[in-house]
């Protein structure tokens, strides 16, 4: 008889949703989180509202985390670092420190739910500014200020009369090795200019983007009411830098449609920084013996069929951790690392 | 004890992943199917290669449908048309005619997989004269070209030497209700760029656009390659019309970027349709008393952190039933569901 036991690495919306979903079909759960909290990015980088349904994060995080605490199927380790790795599928042992105490855990399958870490604009872009000028903040920033409920200028605390997003911060940009796309942010963004027409009804507010990828419902959904209710300006140009000039921030670049260049004063600037692999990933990454890409997310293998599986069996992917992935690909991508964990497990016994 | 029993309806990707994973965790699904053959659209469709690794797409669905045929898990049931259904999570019974004959299958829960169709170009956007000029083609009918390796003009059976696809036909249109992004069509479209690279080396391609959404890796994966290796030309622009001048087709529009009409001859011109609810979605969605959105796509309740429940307990709904959906977003949902359909009868035979 193998170990049916589940290991799930990462706490956030994946791992809560897969930890939930194991216990329900009646096998055990072992959450991992190294935090002290479970609801990972979300919970960790303060979100307000989701993407596109503009949900309050805060609420819909406290429920998904609900329903693993307490729940019999679900041994939770919080503050639990893994340092270690061997073993096959049916048969893994995983090492770690938790609270400072050295454990040692046994699975019969590892789903790894490392999510993502927010580009750091300041690290090559510095032609924004951000660590320069105090009106120069990312999409992070902004959520941090919506959940509170004081949408200001961080300069002066006032309300600002104009607001610029700067699209693809940190994406489709072969010069700093990030060629894909990060999916998310044309939507937060988005979903962001109408949180601001709510705090600030009277403020101008802009999007500066290459293309935007409202995909699927996201059209419908945020990018018409953004357009058409709420009097977002949408412009299809490149901003290239940010200068100050007295109290106020001078966008500059060229709009793409009008063919020319482009030089707008802006109260506040939002940089939508995008999505890259997390330490965490990288790490467990290298611990468990998977497979990352160029850009340092893990790699599925499978194609567009296999969207958890690994090149080591009976370790699974889901979410943010394999690539730019919105929360609606994280769920589902919960599911089905959930789905292929228990059937590989199973299978191991059948034939034992 | 409640029925244990899963049904699927519906055999494409979709429904054959949700088929396979149930079976692998040990219970039971009833497959349906009204076809006679398995493998859904890319099958009924002829689709060459998958977007975006370009598998092999005969291969890939050969391989879901053995993974189902002879599974010891999986009832299978072929030209099986759903007629009715009565009662609740636990315990459905659920009406059809299977090669005339009436049938009733009981299950404890139900999975739609009945996926979209594509949008008819000679619907409501006669401007492109797809039912009027051979050499206007949808990406449907591209694919089927590839397939049978014999890419030509229909007009006269010879190699195009000029290629045009214009992008959101059906889609992003309020005129004919269809507001949303269909999602594919742009990946799609870049995918079929190159294969027309590769069948016609000389031939110059163009794709006209509104915003390319190259969503994640299909940046890097199908867009980049596109533009670099396979050298697509890619034009912002609208076409509105297309006549036939001669022998040629000429595209009429406007060049958004570079603000002036534009006037272009064409050999073969590739409209890429978007996607619609099937009639099946349509069909099912009533006799299961599931609510419809306002396009006829299935909708799912709870937002970006439930991709597959909808307002009736013990139905499910995964895969492009519920609205545009690539691939991995079909086989990540069919997952999803599968843990949530069994997690439900578990949960109510737990509580019997």
């Amino acid at each position: 008889m193998v170990n049916e036991k589940i290991i799930i690495i990462g706490g956030g919306p994946t791992g809560l949703e897969a930890a939930r979903g194991i216990a329900d079909i009646g096998y055990k759960a072992i959450l991992i989180e190294k935090r002290e909290r479970l609801g990972g990015m979300p919970d960790e980088a303060n979100y307000a509202a989701l993407t596109p349904d503009m949900r309050n994060a805060e609420e819909a995080i406290d429920e998904m985390r609900a329903a693993v605490i307490d729940n019999p199927g679900v041994e939770l380790m919080l503050n639990t670092t893994i340092t270690g790795a061997e073993g096959e599928l049916g048969n893994f042992k995983v090492k770690g420190v938790q609270n400072g105490k050295t454990v040692e855990i046994e699975a019969g399958a590892v789903i790894l739910a490392t999510g993502f870490q927010h580009f750091d604009p300041g690290r090559e872009t510095q032609k924004y500014g951000y660590y320069e000028h105090d009106d120069v903040i990312t999409i992070v920033d902004a959520e941090k200020m919506f959940k509170a409920g004081n949408f200001v200028r961080p300069s002066n605390g006032e309300k600002p009369k104009s607001v610029a997003f700067i699209q693809c911060v940190g994406s489709r940009d072969r010069q700093i090795g990030n060629e894909y796309c990060s999916k998310v942010c044309c939507g937060i963004s988005s979903k962001q200019a109408i949180e601001v027409k709510h705090h600030c009804p009277d403020a101008k507010v802009f999007i500066f983007y290459i293309d935007m990828r409202m995909y699927g419902y996201w059209e419908n959904e945020i990018y018409w009411p953004a357009q058409e209710k709420y009097k977002v300006n949408y412009i299809k140009g490149m901003a290239t830098e940010i200068i100050k000039k007295g109290d106020t921030l001078i966008v500059k670049g060229e709009d793409t449609t009008m063919r020319r260049p482009m030089e707008v004063p802006m109260d506040l600037v939002i940089l939508a920084v995008g999505m890259e692999p997390s330490i965490g990933t990288k790490e467990m990454a290298d611990i468990f013996g998977v497979t990352k890409n160029k850009f340092g997310f893990i790699e599925t293998i499978g194609g567009a069929l296999n969207t958890v599986s690994t090149n080591v069996e009976g370790v699974f992917a889901a979410g943010a951790c394999t690539g730019p992935a919105d929360l609606e690909d994280s769920i589902s991508a919960a599911g089905s690392a959930v789905m292929k964990s228990i059937g590989a497990v199973r299978k191991i016994n059948i034939h034992a």
